[in-house]
């Protein structure tokens, strides 16, 4: 077990209808002039929104509105945010949404303390020192930045996404977590969502640290929980409390929880960020098509912890060798992934003829040399794991 | 699953050496004055204290000394804290030791900022708004006091035994954690903390509470994590890493992540808090006696999760009833106590013949005519719990 230190001090709220305590909390963090940011609309035509500003006004919290972030959210709406936060005299932001929404608000909390550009942090050029306080109303679980001190964005000239994390800075202060929010997400956001949880703790538990056994089994208890709640959700999608399970899952599997003691991965990461930078695809669903071609890779090449894997998440019993049994638990993770909608390969992805050398070039080009560390992963290797998803 | 808010705001520094941390620490939390809590004598004589000041002075923070704190920790010592703290104008707490440190040091700083008599937070007559900041430099991983909001103190002159529970005030500003301070921790000492870790696990885990899948999920995680670093820890008491295992686990079982979105029970520790206030016993120790009569009871009375905690937590095949899956899952338990040195009974504990009566009063009189959630039990049921612990 590695030394570590471990600090999520967001206060998370939980529970029917907690939307409303927006303006009693931003209060509480010291904020009276708030940037409300917030996604594609449908929070808007949902009454959310004006559920939200209600509160704020409600609570003596003067606002302005930030709206239309994206998936894969780029450095433009960033710059406009830090923009009219300056001019607003903004001291606090309010991301109303999932992670796109959230990771904006914390590159502007972090650029409204910063004199320079804020891509300096992302690139590696500076780091975050202070940052405004951040609150969240949760609408999508899935990329868990509600509970992480992470963001990522993409340069849009570029098409370089890019994630930057710190270890305390820019968590959020309070997460409001309403399920009920959750209830109505399409079947497909929600399996991306699942998606995405499953990776944040594979990408920690898939460590050579030996001895992480508490680590392991609230990862696997958590892979679990998931898994279960994700089948029930598939099967009645108003079922509010597989929506509270999730929920709180996908906040537990990125908080740092899942990481503690080992030294993490995150080459599939890595790997998917490369692709959705490129073609614009969802974070989620292109993890269901880089994480089990990575496994199905690992399973020949270092199976140990992919068998541990297999056989305490999967059920999959003890074979004759840790690969077969590495290769069933991917199998069977598979046939999950296809089970809740998910695509598997790149053609079922959307992209029939991946350019793989660029996707290979950009990852090393971003990560170095080496990517992961389960495998140090090379050029020839990380290429034959996006072979594998063809 | 029920509505719930997680606050855990601690900053968890964990790993070798970390106690020379602790100036800094106090530094970073605004404390130039702090008053230094320990225990019996052996953090003295280990040179433990000596590092722990010699930091504090490197990092110039005065410190005024309060050693002796005793299991079972009383009130007189907290009030000899509250007065040393006025002379001294301490502007924050450390505690160098395990539970009983960390809870005299928390109601010492409840009581520098309150009044009256800081008894009346105990008694239910005052709620703490404020307290002073507290750090910990743990040595007996047991109590999970480091990381909760709780505080547990006796009146020395009713020995009425009473817990203080805040959601936040109380609840340490940073943990240091070092598993080298505790590979030289005492056979028994270890097995009473290990009970106690899993004893905090249970009380949030029966509940009839439904679809708290992930919190259940976890909490068997755990329990299988603590299971098994306790038999390691059994074989070899140096083995760094089980050591370490065994911390964590003894934070992650007390600050509240088990118990997200259930109604928890908290019977056993209730009905343990009269033994130990009668006769002295050790908590762990006195929970290794009576959680198991609890577990048999509800085995006849209740069996639904106690059988679903014999089949995760410890392999009981699916049987013929709830009933027999439950009986056999107290067995394994018991069994599990008994191989890491803990008494089973009443007798095994050095008390050859129970006032039962005298406990069943005190419990109730302290608790109410019910007890606990998970059934709640009368003074007929409490009264038959402690026989079956004879």
């Amino acid at each position: 077990m590695n030394d570590f230190t471990f600090h999520s001090p967001t206060e998370f709220i939980f529970g029917r209808g907690v939307e409303q305590r927006a303006g009693e909390c931003m209060v509480r963090c010291g904020c009276r002039k708030v940037l409300l940011i917030s996604g594609g609309g449908s929070a808007r035509r949902s009454g959310l929104l004006g559920r939200v500003e209600r509160s704020l006004a409600d609570a003596g919290v003067a606002c302005v509105a930030l709206e239309g972030i994206r998936p894969n959210p780029t450095d433009d709406k960033v710059r406009e945010g830090i923009r009219l936060g300056r001019l607003a005299g903004t001291d606090g932001l309010l991301a109303v949404g999932g992670g796109s929404v959230i990771d904006t608000a914390k590159a502007i909390a972090a650029g409204l303390r910063y004199d320079g550009d804020f891509w300096d942090f992302f690139a590696g050029r500076a780091t975050v020192a202070d940052a405004l306080p951040v609150g969240v109303v949760l609408t999508i679980p899935a990329a868990g930045s509600e509970g992480s001190g992470n963001s990522v964005i993409t340069l849009a000239s570029t098409r370089q996404k890019l994630s930057l994390r710190t270890p305390y800075a820019l968590r959020p202060r309070f997460a409001l977590m309403n399920p009920e929010l959750t209830l109505t997400l399409p079947t497909w956001q929600t399996a991306c969502g699942i998606t995405d949880m499953l990776a944040h703790i594979m990408e920690r538990y898939f460590t050579n640290t030996p001895a992480t056994t508490v680590t392991d089994r609230v990862g696997e208890g958590l892979m679990r929980a998931i898994v279960e709640e994700g089948r029930r959700v598939a099967a009645r999608p108003d079922d509010y409390d597989a929506r509270a399970n999730l929920m709180w899952a996908g906040t537990l599997a990125h908080n740092g929880l899942c990481g503690t003691g080992c030294e993490e991965d995150w080459a599939s990461h890595f790997m998917e960020h490369e692709v959705s930078a490129l073609y614009d695809v969802s974070h989620g669903a292109g993890l269901a098509v880089i994480f089990p071609a990575w496994l199905q890779w690992m399973a020949a090449h270092h199976a140990a912890k992919v068998a541990q894997w297999a056989e305490r998440v999967w059920d999959v019993a003890p074979g004759p060798s840790a690969e077969a049994e590495a290769l069933e638990g991917v199998r069977r993770f598979r046939a999950f992934l296809a089970e809740i909608g998910m695509p598997l390969t790149f053609s079922q992805l959307g992209i029939a003829a991946p350019d793989i050398a660029a996707l290979v070039d950009g990852l090393h080009r971003n990560k170095g040399e080496h990517v992961g560390n389960y495998v140090r992963l090379t050029r020839c290797d990380t290429e034959e794991i996006f072979r594998l998803a063809l």
